[in-house]
């Protein structure tokens, strides 16, 4: 099921990827590279974090076709998009559980600690998209909408406490999957968000980060 | 010594990270995780460099919880924080010549060649920053401001040639950090700063880096 | 002769860095900074991206001095850069093909997959222009102009099927080597480009991504 559920991951997230790069006007190659990175970037960067090499999906070369064809694909349905919106935010919630218990298995099978997982999981489900954000040149839009990367995080937490009480793995990860996109799909519903925080420093005290 | 610098240097970053979220109006999420790449990725990007596994905050869970916990204690005391701006410099300078001297002595401990060494001392140093104006979208602003990652590089370069000299590693770390503090302090005071280059092409060159 | 190119490459790459944070009005350090990351930088995430450690250029310092040396002498011939713009453009395509084929020839050596090879190639090529464009906090050009990025999917293709056929390194070299720069001054001189994607979601979508 989790593969399953990773290969519609990295599908969706190319697709995100492919679009923030249209709203940027790049060219067939940078909406080949964005949705590329946007899709397998979390992993990436949790590898390297984490020091497991191979980085995955050099082992896998079909996630390279798979999310650069997505990406590709996403341009000639760019103006149905819209229509498929509400199927897209579904995809995106399973992308961004899916790929957070990758990560926290991921973390626990190499031996780090409770704390340094749940991050591993966390940037797993979120650095993806941070990282489409910082090359399409905008700041990233998962850091203050509705509950994404809050999801990310309880999503992680529950699967770290339910293994370490011994649950059975399917038993956990279909039951933190469904927490997550329960919270997921309830904070796009009512638009639960995190407080935000405002910081607006008097001119002066721009110059030093303060 | 260095030990508590270093915590001190950790929690003065992950503050001006806060703060920069904070512009961004960013939620407790964002500002958590601008707080904790702000004080330690520049020791993550050190060390992933260096190819130094495993990355060093990932054996010390107590600095994550630091970090963000300072991150978050920051929006409490976000409004008195224009008071504490000579207190909030001088331990930015501490967080800045701290972290240069441990990268350094990483480097060094690594059998890196000088060079190298002095770079892993900057980047240690500064890079935590610019992680920070990146994912807040903002030119990184220690690269044309008062001497910041200068004071860097002089500290690295005083430290690697007492080491090479001979000198005892308590009076090197003790000399390079009191010459660097003199100095970040200098430049803030009389507002010292590197020459600026400013290029500024015509239209028809804009197409192509030059 | 790759040797060779290779100095020509990080050369000019540095020469585009400093071009670069001088129109932000970088002091000398950013200048540096930016130079080294813009010549070297491409490299250094082929070789984390690959596992390849140590990192290239941290054995080679003399690598360090010629790219800080490149973007500081770029300040003092800043204002004669116009009338060499050809001249420019023809060593930055020096680099970007000489960049890929080390790279495919980096990801071969280490025995990777070869669309890893082709990416890893890609990356040598292009990534160093991208972290130039991120640090200075602007869209990455590269993926919106006359063939760039393209102009190294082809080389690396190339330089891998002949490899692949067993032709002689060195004419696989040349061969590609000479394909891919006539290629790119073709698509300058013509202007040739991939299309471009541009999408324009409605308002009310933006808050999605979608």
């Amino acid at each position: 099921m989790l593969s399953l559920a990773y290969l519609i991951a990295i599908t969706a997230e190319a697709m995100t990827g492919a679009l923030a790069a249209g709203r940027r006007n790049m060219d067939l190659f940078g909406v080949s590279l964005v949705a590329f990175i946007t899709a397998l970037g979390g992993g990436t960067v949790r590898d390297i974090l984490l020091g497991n090499f191979p980085v995955n999906w050099t082992q896998h070369p079909q996630y390279i076709y798979l999310t650069i064809g997505a990406g590709l694909c996403t341009i000639f349905i760019a103006k149905i998009v819209h229509k498929l919106q509400q199927l897209f935010l579904v995809l995106d919630a399973i992308g961004l559980i899916t790929f957070t218990l990758i990560g926290c298995n991921v973390g626990l099978t190499l031996g780090y600690e409770p704390a340094v997982v749940v991050i591993a999981g966390i940037i797993t489900g979120i650095f993806g998209g941070i990282l489409r954000d910082v090359l399409c040149n905008r700041p990233p839009e998962i850091l203050h909408r509705e509950l994404y990367a809050s999801v990310a995080l309880v999503v992680a937490l529950m699967y770290l406490q339910m293994r370490k009480l011994g649950i059975n793995e399917d038993t956990t990860l279909l039951a933190s999957f469904s927490v997550g996109l329960l919270l997921r799909m309830s904070a796009l519903k009512w638009q639960w968000q995190l407080p935000i925080f405002t910081y607006t420093p008097e001119r002066w005290q721009d110059d030093n980060n303060v």
